[in-house]
């Protein structure tokens, strides 16, 4: 197992160890010393570029995605490359970018990933796609959904997966990014929205926009920037998201099939060059987020700590953050944000994906040229 | 000049620029660029050990206390130690505390100051005197103020002081974290208060509980914990401060005449071990804050931006944070919080105090052994 930060020099280490606050060394791992827990942040792998999604494998294996369109294998410090995976466009914030296995996976093998596809030279499409690992390569790989329209813009995919708990899969798809604001407010459009799909990547039953002209069956809810965090709670069903806001407008929210969160005519942020508002800060007819992540956090994966691995974190958010460089620990009471956390301050840089694994234990993934995949044990 | 991060190695000066974000080398200080503003902090003067309060004087020299007891006069890089200061018990929270300039100082030369005043081996009262400064010692010094009992913990004594517009002299006290919690709820205690006084610490008249029986003239608004930051805003009078809660119930708080703040009856905040909510979370006949800052700021000085130095801050509150490392850039539409910016984050550690000076500029103190005074100044 290696560990970066132990590749520096004493002083570079001595230094981080200023900047980090409760982080300490230990034998194996970095202390990391929390308001109600006391873990170990271990690195299980280094070497990663840019990963941007993690699946845990029930044996133990790590399935990571890098955004630049490799998929790999992790069994501790070995790392294989899977071939076989979707052609992707590698553009700005396009690429190969979520994984995640079905919830029968132990029984059909299913790994789902999103990815940028490339229309032509200039457009793509967010797709979701699924295969079975087979040794080093993807095997039975087959396109199940891609978005109705290709845009030019590398930004804004949203491209986060997450299964409900009966059975459809939720994805989302960002507003694309394109002097073309107001997508998210069209129904005939998958731009901005969270879409529920079946396993097989056709709309789901029950869908509210089923039926009505104009509306795209697939849509669950509407009026979304860029959803790049998402988690179904196993007990409530609640759907939680993080979603990137314009300056100072980044959001929690809490998914209800139909409802419109209102981008771009509603906001609580701020534009990136004049801080003026963007549109309205509420509007009734549109639902606001549960919470705004003041300063901006610039949200990326997003988990739930369900198991008992760290009491006093059960039933928590834990919300990644890329230029705010931490992980938020999101107590909720009642669908309210009653208190929030630091984890992580600066500690491994840009947070790009957490997950809970099946283990219990919470994984996170950073975003940087040389990256890592990092445990986080209780001590 | 000296800065003391100049005094690192350059391996150590790398690493604290790979954990600070925006902060670059430049000629003469440090590089701050931040979401609206590019800045430059300048370190004025180090070796100050653990500094708590600045005032600037109207010839660019600057007084500043160290909680220990020493007041200190800055004049570029020579710092030389006034005499003639009080006595202080200076046990954890207590010592010498905050420091400002009557408004017509250049008049008439008075220098304010709190401090922690030994009661007997074991108790203080928060106390407020004033002296001029005459060469390196303090003349004329005459206690103007003490609080009406003495308590034996060293903890939470507010001490921040701020000038109304009205000419009267606003002193916060805080709850003393005794095991007597609920002495900010009794009229007839200045724990847990915002005092209003004269410019000779008496009760300034038309003080909201003035002639009620059972209740301290002084007393202009109570139920706070710890007030550490507070401003009055030069046109509109309104009073601004920030409120150490319990852990993640931090403060911003807009004070109006005969108002009950709450604590410790109403917070937003956690118990340190177990995380339970205390008390209530709001209460109809209470006043709730402006905005509960989470994750946990730990306030410090509060400054407000009301000059034109930086265009793009005007009006902004910049909230000084211990336990946070950083300055929380605090954007107000119609007195609410529309939008925050971290500024100094990790960059020279716990925050202590926050001014703007007659010249416009931002000055910072660092909470720390071996601390500085720091100007931001504009690029």
């Amino acid at each position: 197992m290696s560990h970066s930060y132990r590749q520096c020099s004493g002083v570079m280490f001595a230094s981080l160890l200023l900047f980090s606050g409760a982080l300490q060394a230990s034998g194996s791992g970095q202390e990391v010393n929390t308001e109600y827990e006391d873990t170990t942040l271990v690195e299980i792998t280094g070497g990663l570029e840019h990963p941007w999604g993690l699946a845990i494998l029930p044996d133990g294996r790590y399935l990571v995605t890098e955004r630049k369109g490799r998929l790999l294998l992790v069994d501790g410090g070995d790392t294989t490359t899977i071939s076989g995976t979707p052609e992707v466009k590698a553009v700005n914030q396009g690429g190969l970018l979520d994984v995640v296995l079905h919830p029968e996976y132990e029984d059909n093998g299913w790994i789902y990933l999103t990815y940028s596809k490339p229309e032509n030279a200039d457009d793509t499409r967010l797709a979701m796609g699924r295969a079975r690992l087979d040794g080093d390569r993807l095997s039975e790989w087959e396109v199940l959904f891609e978005q109705d329209r290709a845009s030019s813009a590398g930004r804004h995919y949203g491209a986060r997966m997450a299964w409900m708990n009966d059975g459809t899969l939720l994805l989302t798809v960002g507003d694309r990014g394109e002097d073309e604001k107001n997508r998210p407010q069209h129904l005939d459009d998958h731009a901005g929205s969270v879409l529920r799909l079946t396993a097989t990547g056709a709309a789901a039953e029950g869908n509210p926009f089923a039926g009505q002209e104009g509306a795209l069956p697939e849509i669950y809810s509407y009026g979304h920037r860029n959803i790049q965090g998402i988690i179904v709670h196993p007990d409530t069903g609640e759907i939680w998201v993080t979603e990137h806001g314009p300056r100072g407008g980044d959001e929690l929210n809490l998914i209800e099939a139909g409802n419109n969160y209102g981008w771009p005519e509603v906001s609580l942020g701020r534009d990136y060059r004049s801080e003026e508002q963007f549109g309205e800060r509420s509007n009734g007819d549109m639902t606001g987020p549960v919470y705004e992540f003041l300063p901006t956090l610039a949200p990326s994966g997003l988990a739930l700590v369900s198991g008992d691995t760290y009491p006093a974190w059960q039933g928590n958010l834990l919300a990644g953050g890329l230029r705010a460089e931490r992980v938020l620990r999101v107590v909720l009471e009642e669908q309210e944000v009653v208190h929030l956390e630091e984890l992580l301050l600066k500690t491994v840089g840009r947070i790009r994906d957490v997950r809970e694994g099946p283990d219990g234990h919470i994984y996170v993934l950073n975003d940087e040229e040389d990256a890592g995949l990092f445990r986080l044990e209780p001590r």
